[in-house]
């Protein structure tokens, strides 16, 4: 927060003639020189401010191209273009007769191509008021307190918290940690979520402050992790400090009466839809406390977008989550996206599209050809399709097209994916049922399916917790799916971080896992092999990662008796006489004319080794 | 049969060298002026043929282009070019010396032009050793007699039964009729189903002769039906004449031991797929019954397609069914496809991919762009994946992809389809358990089942007896399922083409459909109208098909409840005050502000008439 207060310090001190009307934000609150494009547009609040006609001080590079107001008479839009050679420096704008002065920044080396995400990496999800309490929030005057009692309440993790475990979460083996949104969201209820933003420049004071954040993704960065942006464009919270006065009538999308979106997601793809189906998807709002932000109003397009490069650029991330991508306007995702990328070309968007179907999933992902023409830039999108396979895979029977015919027809759908390898496949997240849970507390086969989640085509994301086997409802119920990590607050008897007060079936989980993780980050062939799947034959799915040099045979055998695979099936890809390596006992051994996979067990072998 | 008797008689008078060594078998048995490929190849089969050197009376516009054999010493191949303009009569084709008359047909005026099934049309699939016995069928000395106690064996159905019904299915509003294979199938056990051919010309003699056949469809023609072939390229029957004498070893695929397909049909799309699993999805074997045939043996290859062609052009049918689609090798069923269409443009194949993906049967329609550059000249296939939505739809409860849903999202897919409207939708066929049976003998869902078959955007067909409710187990079983027709036999006491004997549920039923799909035949919205779908909301689905002069409701409420549905909501649609009739009582109405939709019930209304 401190970079914030004093910016906002110095616009106080700046701007005598309001000094009784001050100017209480201009948003974004800073810039940088350098980026590619050259437009910047301020949003400026203040009582009676719309009608000032804004000037700049001559400063080389920079010129204020127009400004105007929306309906509010408390917003001024000012743009500005900062053209390619600009230094950095202090803009001052005279608004009303006085000077209002603006930092110009200079980008960090290397920012525009920084590496996202991407399959070499995996990804750690994390609440962070549900993960450790390390005190950096403070309560503030915020409107929630704390309530560890309360499923549905705050129980208080923050951002030190985060920190303190950046290690654990290393030591696992992931090298990205997605944390659900930790901007401001003051309200008296369901405020430890994070997903009703009350304002989108300011970290959570229960959470830390903004430099809190910036330790975090420093320490990060030092231990080989990148920071996920959870980014919502599609809603605020009712508490926003826009819903006090809109900028304009049609900043949120507004109906006669309260209506919310009928989640009718292929409405955007249905050739056959009504317009109004696909108004009220759209436009319809999610719960009566998140109102839908209407994005082709284009000064909140560009807020939108402005904000998100802020944060990246801002804080070194590596890339970006977006939560209920298709509910926003499908043209601005787009313009969104294809800002986004412009400016980092290597950065990685993963977009939060809930959707069982494949296609409907690639309709959003960058390169696809669409029927309709759509064009989209986020380069990966959650695989919710395959977390579904997935899970029924281990839970039906084998059919022509059920149990583990499931995930071989779900992988073998990737030719409708543009980048089938982008894409990230989830155990679980704040939304769904604990994996454990759904898996019917079978532990071994939760170990297939986190090793299929470490060695298919996918970039890998694990739920925080499941390393420990933790529980939840099957149906969904949010405040308990998201529930404590054990060792995360001071007094906690049971500690994940020490291992203290752990079951011997944890202890062994989470060693597990982070023998698999581990073993992945240096299994190069995993993150950038061809894959080669072989039709589940009597329980047992054989896939290969592999390319000129490497192999690894990955077995899942989830029957309840060892079987003996013959070799000679596989024969494009393994012979009998070839060393392996168990990769997580580490055991050597030489391939014979059949290879034995234990009962209820994954097998990952590297071939050639 | 009359004509390929003639036709036997003829080579064998005129070829008395090999009267002792007699041509079996010249195949095609006759061919055509004017097909737009100009190219015929002829199966000579006779004892020591393979090495004669065939040469042409001369004959203005036919060519004797080449001959060739194979492995066997019984087989020769002809190849001829027949010109453009050449007239009808016989080539003498002199075969060691001796004269073999071969048949040039010209062509029936429009023939190639002919209109092949479409939306227009609703199709009634019989099986027809099921249907009817009307007394074409002879036992002669085939080897399975007739045991109507044994659900796996012949029950006697045959031509002239089916012939004889043909005004009880025009009456019920079909204009296609799909018979299950009619060719002989002359094997001791489980000949009725006839997927497994011991002769590609000839119709079984248990169903009648080839000229049965042909007055068959002359009469289907003459009381506006038109007649698809049930065609078989995967595979044939082990007692095919072939099998005592392969052309070549490669002829049907070999494998070192008894090789089963292991239906893993996405290897065909699978990015991953091994070579191994693709290979054995094609060549293995359905059964040991039906060896599977190897169409990248050039000559079977082309035998397969002539012998199409041949029934078409022979019996002036509208349209073909192909058996088992993908199963074939791939290369031949793009050429197969593009050479039927070539010779008629107009006509239609619906493929059977069993899948639930809609991508992987939009893979093997006409005009898709396919990942792989495949193409395919198929212009329609069986909507598998809308059938187990339908089902789905009316057995599951509603959620954000379940129930509803899955019929709303499932055609939203008609994106991934390059013509989605030429798809053909059925309730069942013979290889599923019966709607009725499967709707937990719900009339009423059954009805809304039929609804939506009769006014979606598809190509509807019925299994014959459903308008019935015949009823099956619910787990595969395909003696049951394909079940008499009741009044099929004489001394039936129960007899659908009569009435007598049905309970009043059937005869409610059987009227019902008769209503549904005689209105279908002139409510042509429904045959080439657009679409518009609205998504389901409290278990009612609601549809229009529409075009700028015509529109028709449908509304599917599944609910124990009568609903009342806003108008308002379908504005874009309808309007109140809008005269509408109700298409299967007659009943007409004036749209208020809400429509009354009874509980478990289908509505279709035609709007402003």
């Amino acid at each position: 927060m401190k970079a914030l207060i004093t910016l906002a310090t110095a616009l106080l001190m700046s701007l005598p003639l309001m000094a009784t009307e001050p100017t209480h934000r201009v948003e974004p609150p800073n810039w940088w020189v350098g980026m590619r494009d050259t437009s910047l547009q301020l949003m400026l609040h203040a009582p009676g401010i719309a009608n000032a006609k804004p000037t700049l001080a001559p400063y080389p590079g920079v010129t204020l191209k127009s400004s105007h107001r929306a309906s509010s008479a408390n917003y001024l839009f000012v743009d500005l273009d900062i053209a390619p050679g600009t230094k950095p420096g202090e803009l001052t704008l005279n608004v009303a007769g006085k000077a209002l002065r603006y930092p110009l920044l200079a980008r960090a080396p290397g920012s525009a191509d920084r590496q996202g995400f991407g399959p070499k990496d995996a990804i750690y999800l994390v609440v962070p008021d549900r993960f450790a309490q390390g005190g950096s929030g403070k309560q503030a005057d915020m409107k929630e307190g704390q309530d560890r009692a309360d499923h549905g309440g705050r129980h208080g993790g923050d951002l030190a918290g985060m920190r303190q475990h950046l290690g654990y979460i290393a030591g696992l083996g992931f090298t990205q940690v997605w944390p659900t949104p930790l901007v401001e969201n003051n309200s008296a209820k369901y405020s430890y979520h994070g997903y009703a933003a009350t304002d989108f420049y300011k970290i959570d004071p229960r959470f830390g402050t903004n430099d809190d954040f910036g330790a975090f993704v420093s320490e990060a960065r030092s231990k080989g992790i990148g920071v996920i942006q959870d980014i919502v464009l599609n809603h605020i919270g009712s508490d926003h400090w826009w819903m006090k006065d809109l900028p304009a009538p049609d900043w949120v999308n507004a109906w006669p009466q309260y209506t919310e979106t009928h989640h009718a997601r292929m409405t955007l793809q249905d050739p056959y839809a009504s317009a109004q189906d696909r108004k009220r998807f759209t436009d319809g709002w999610f719960v009566p406390g998140m109102p839908d932000l209407n994005q082709r109003r284009p000064e909140l397009a560009t807020y939108l977008i402005q904000k998100t490069l802020w944060w990246v650029e801002r804080f070194g991330l590596s890339g970006i989550r977006t939560d209920t991508y298709s509910y926003s306007d499908r043209d601005f995702l787009s313009r969104w996206s294809a800002r986004v990328m412009q400016e980092y070309p290597r950065l990685n968007i993963v977009g939060e599209e809930w959707s069982p179907h494949p296609a409907v999933v690639a309709y959003w992902q960058r390169g696809k050809k669409n029927h309709d023409g759509y064009i989209s830039h986020a380069p990966s999108m959650m695989d919710f399709p395959m977390q579904s396979n997935l899970l029924a895979a281990l839970t039906e029977g084998d059919g022509p097209h059920t149990g583990l015919t499931k995930l071989y027809e779900g992988l073998a759908h990737d030719f409708v994916y543009p980048d089938p390898s982008n894409l990230v496949l989830f155990d679980g997240n704040h939304d769904t049922p604990r994996i454990f849970s759904l898996l019917k507390n079978d532990v071994d086969l939760t170990k297939i399916a986190l090793a299929y989640l470490a060695t298919t085509r996918r970039i890998p994301q694990l739920f925080y917790g499941s390393e420990l086997l933790l529980q939840s409802p099957t149906e969904r119920d949010d405040g308990k799916v998201r529930a404590d990590m054990p060792g995360g607050w001071p007094g906690d008897k049971v500690n994940a971080f020490t291992g203290a007060g752990l079951t011997a079936e944890q202890r062994d989980m989470q060693d597990w896992v982070r023998r698999l993780f581990t073993w992945r980050k240096t299994a190069t062939v995993i993150h950038d092999g061809a894959l080669m799947q072989f039709a589940p034959l009597e329980g047992v799915y054989v896939f290969f990662r592999y390319d000129a040099g490497r192999t690894v045979l990955v077995a899942l055998n989830k029957t309840g008796k060892a079987v003996e695979l013959p070799v000679a099936r596989f024969a494009e890809r393994v012979a009998p006489g070839q060393r392996a390596r168990d990769a997580l006992s580490g055991k050597d051994l030489t391939l014979g004319a059949s290879l034995s996979v234990p009962a209820r067990s994954p097998l990952i072998l590297e071939i050639g080794r």
